[in-house]
């Protein structure tokens, strides 16, 4: 097969296999913690990152090699294309080095209007979740199926997540927790799982503050091609980061928005 | 085989298997969400949890007739042999029905002195980590491996695990918090799994409070098995419920139990 035979979907599918091989001989391994010790107090970034972002870097030097890439390990390439791949090699790094299966590798391909492709991976489960044009799906231990938002009208029905308590700042936070106060369940912890959830029609929300570009394009992906909604807390496009409020359907995004978007800027 | 030849751990096995069945044709379907809401609110009660209990209290009414049985959906049958099966179809309702991989099964078997078999069982992953005497083992995507707590001797190394951030009671979230505020690393959400990973050498600490004998026997045995050390706050056994300290080690617990004592009771 050609490289230009090749869809945007099976490289992406390429790379999230061979940052699952460059990641899994590193999660729950003695040795990732003595790393961590021996770096000096807590240091997210591990081998296992650096490993999985080369390895994908390597995936688009052979088989897209004009496209530009931001990867959160080794910086931004412009490229020649228009076209950008956005990677998060390890999102939730925290819970990588806790054991917790609930970090993912994350792919989305961009171009001036935000992304418009998206994988998110979680290697320990065999978990994968992508989204496009036309495409959401998802493949696990269950097999593969379908992905699609669900229909939640009321806050008051409503699944919400964020990974930590503290949110962001204390503005952020009694943001959230405005929301929270009014949601059926809040949970914690899930870091890019909880998108994965949403777009999987199992959640409903999900509200963060302080994100990286390269942490939000994949889910902004999947979850708008299964149906739901991502913006900033204002309603702006939130490809660049920041505070991000996903939503299952248009009248719950709106119902939080509401909420959030008292929240003073800065 | 006939029934004798079949060990305790076994018979465990088989419990959890018939467990397995039971649940994984409810999680992460729409009917399920449907049902809490015709429910009225938030009823972590499912079928699933029902019908799991069900198949586990089938296998021990064939395989071991005699034993008594306490399990959280239909209660305590005393039985004959002085020893006592203590079972919770889904520990973990709340990220059942939020679709994340942190609930689980707990089987226990114990006697006067508190549970010394125990299994817990994730479904979805396919991981399951067991404990009792001489055998502390996992089994998952990555294959079979022993359980071995780790040596983690400082709480300023320590990675703590609680699953709401809200704890308990007032007072009993102020414990937490002490030692929240010395731990390299707090996280939330996990349920039963946070033990698993304790066990398995991933975490050092747990701390919960306001649970169930039901909930802890079987983590209690799964760690301790492990090489890690189960109390309440006061360092008394917590088979019971209640508060809840699981420690990787000696060294962290007594560090951990300092904090807590404090906490006044009631």
């Amino acid at each position: 097969m050609t490289q230009a035979a090749l869809t945007d979907l099976d490289v992406a599918n390429r790379m999230a296999d061979a940052a699952r091989a460059a990641i899994l001989p590193h999660f729950r391994t003695p040795s990732l913690n003595a790393e961590n010790k021996l770096a000096g107090g807590f240091d997210p970034v591990t081998v296992a990152d650096r490993a999985a972002e080369q390895a994908m870097r390597a995936v688009l030097a052979e088989l897209r090699p004009d496209d530009g890439i931001l990867g959160e390990e080794f910086g931004a390439d412009p490229g020649r294309s228009g076209r950008t791949w956005v990677l998060d090699p390890i999102d939730g790094t925290r819970g990588f080095i806790s054991g917790t299966p609930t970090w993912g590798v994350l792919i989305a391909l961009s171009d001036e209007s935000g992304p418009f492709l998206g994988v998110i991976d979680q290697p320990y489960t065999g978990e994968r979740f992508w989204g496009g044009a036309e495409i959401a799906a998802m493949t696990g231990p269950l097999g593969k199926k379908p992905l699609q938002t669900r229909g939640t009208a009321a806050l008051a029905d409503s699944i919400l997540f964020t990974t930590f308590p503290e949110v962001g700042t204390a503005e952020e936070r009694a943001g959230f927790e405005r929301v929270a106060a009014r949601a059926r369940l809040t949970r914690y912890g899930m870091d890019c799982y909880a998108y994965a959830l949403v777009a999987a029609g199992q959640a409903d929300l999900v509200i963060e503050a302080g994100l990286n570009a390269y942490d939000i394009q994949a889910p902004i992906a999947v979850i708008q091609a299964a149906g739901g909604i991502v913006t900033d807390w204002q309603g702006n496009p939130a490809h660049n980061g920041g505070r991000v409020l996903a939503a299952a359907n248009a009248t719950l995004h709106a119902a939080a928005l509401e909420l959030l978007r008292q929240t003073r800027t800065g």
